[in-house]
């Protein structure tokens, strides 16, 4: 008998969210039938996802959507012998009884052979999984980047963030980063950016744009919205690309924040805006991640974690994370 | 000695264009040197680019800005010879001494020789000339629409917008365009527009527009700004393009008019928004103009033209235009 603990949803999000809008709950797995896997959760990660998208997914009363990093206990499903390690879209529950494929796509994915035993598989969750493969789609498939091109980021010391900087600079690119605190900033420049600034301490986030890149920006990775993303606008150069991946500075809003029509410059600059999803590429996540894990094992990449222990701790991590506290991305050690 | 008459930006629009930006000069054409050619206006065209792009490309004094067809009078370069058409980028002058290149390329550009008798020159300031390649280049080069397709186009009775809904039905698509009165609905009508609406009197645009396609749009040709560019992207299926040719609610704005953070929905969807402006497809021009007037002899596209006599009534077109009255091209006559 295997008891599961799980985070429900029991109420939705008004602002920024609270222990209230969540409920923690047991309940008693079920016995496995043909084609079954028991998995258990070794590490969760929070995302800002998990605050953006909640009323399009969820309903009151539905166990919080999220991947979590799981060994298999029991399978009744040889393609997941037990023992093996698996992502596993079960949401934020310690104990899960699931098929291997849902109606909406896998459920679970092994964790690739070849991942090393030296590198700690909870990076599967952050800069080898969905926020590294989204700063690589982002910049390969929508941006296009080519080097030479000069690229701006912002939420830059984000788990997607801090990616999109390093991978530029693999691929030849100039990177300015902006973050919201001096020490996240420090952090950029140890990670290889040519600039970056605190956006909440310039006198002007169109100065500081500029001072960054006189010259303007080829593509701009969108992470907040807000009047960073009307700012950025204005310093696009003619022809520029931008990746729209986040707008984490209006999540929370109650009423929405404004910005003028963006037609002007969008008009006489042809740029191009391109909203996008990590699920979009799907089909090259394999290969995908065993690139980025040779760019890892070549000193090409280095990442940070903010670890926060205990299962009971998950929706506190998550306000965390929302405020931007931290350097690292956000993971829950079960 | 041959006198111009010509329009002077006096001073820059604030708000809505008035008589008194303008002022009406004359002044003796010079002497032809080797290379010049003497151009005499025929036709001109009136647009909102005039308005929308006028404190980007003028200065106080400057000759106003704009597409004329004209006959060489004189011509000291054999490319151009007397009594040739050209179209000329000569700004609101009646008579005009120009090399055929300048800086940005070329000023003068000869009416292609296939051009039928029964076909009005005027066109090439319209339907076959600026507004109709900006249709067709929003179309082919910025949606890529394809077959069985659903387009939207807003300010759809405008020059550019009456040739979008065309070309949308020779391509197969499914077309639906919105316009400012009744008349002009029912033009859309005539033109071959699958849906057509009054933008002014529909009681909610969201419901205008979900009535029109209630499962969405593939494509949004994008001429206005203002509360029908949210409506309308709210409305665009996963994987939409918008193709962003200009916002003319907002051009006589004093204080911008502002819209919610458009991050959400262009994410969900992935959607794809590119602004682009015609000259960028050029080297295309001469081909194209060729391809819709082998449509327009097979009675596929129809247009219409509102002519202002008079040079000295530039500036009143040039107002009715901005307004919306009259339905079609406007074009003022010499």
């Amino acid at each position: 008998m295997v008891k599961a603990k799980m985070w429900v949803l029991k109420k939705h999000f008004e602002g920024f969210p609270k222990e209230s809008n969540f409920e923690l709950r047991e309940e008693i797995v079920p016995e496995l039938k043909d084609g079954d896997v028991l998995v258990e959760a070794i590490y969760f990660s929070v995302d800002p996802y998990m605050r953006a998208l909640s009323r399009m997914w969820m309903n009151e009363g539905d166990v919080q959507y999220g991947t979590q990093l799981a060994k298999v206990l029991k399978s009744k499903d040889p393609e997941f012998p037990e023992g093996c390690y698996v992502l596993a879209e079960c949401g934020w529950r310690t104990h899960t009884v699931t098929k291997s494929k849902g109606p909406n796509g896998p459920i679970l994915t092994q964790i690739v052979p070849e991942w090393p035993k030296d590198i700690p598989m909870s990076l599967a969750l952050g800069s080898l999984g969905m926020p590294g493969l989204t700063a690589l789609y982002g910049l390969e498939e929508v941006c296009k980047v080519q080097p030479g091109e000069t690229v701006l980021v912002s939420a830059a010391a984000g788990a997607v963030g801090a990616m999109v900087g390093q991978i530029c600079k693999i691929k030849g690119c100039k990177v300015v980063g902006s973050a919201g605190t001096d020490e996240k900033v420090a952090y950029l420049k140890e990670l290889g950016f040519d600039q970056a600034f605190n956006y909440k301490t310039v006198p002007s986030l169109d100065e500081a744009l500029r001072n960054a890149s006189p010259e303007g920006y080829d593509c701009y990775f969108e992470n907040v919205a807000g009047p960073f993303f009307t700012a950025a606008l204005n310093n696009m150069k003619s022809g520029g690309r931008i990746a729209v991946c986040g707008g984490i500075a209006t999540y929370n809003d109650t009423t929405p924040q404004m910005c003028p029509y963006p037609h002007h410059v969008i008009i006489t600059r042809q740029l191009k805006i391109e909203g996008f999803m990590v699920a979009q590429w799907k089909h090259k996540d394999e290969e995908s991640v065993k690139r980025m894990l040779q760019w890892m094992k070549e000193g090409k990449l280095k990442t940070k974690e903010v670890v926060t222990a205990g299962f009971e701790n998950m929706t506190t991590a998550f306000m965390r994370m929302l405020k931007g506290d931290g350097i690292g991305k956000a993971i829950i050690k079960v």
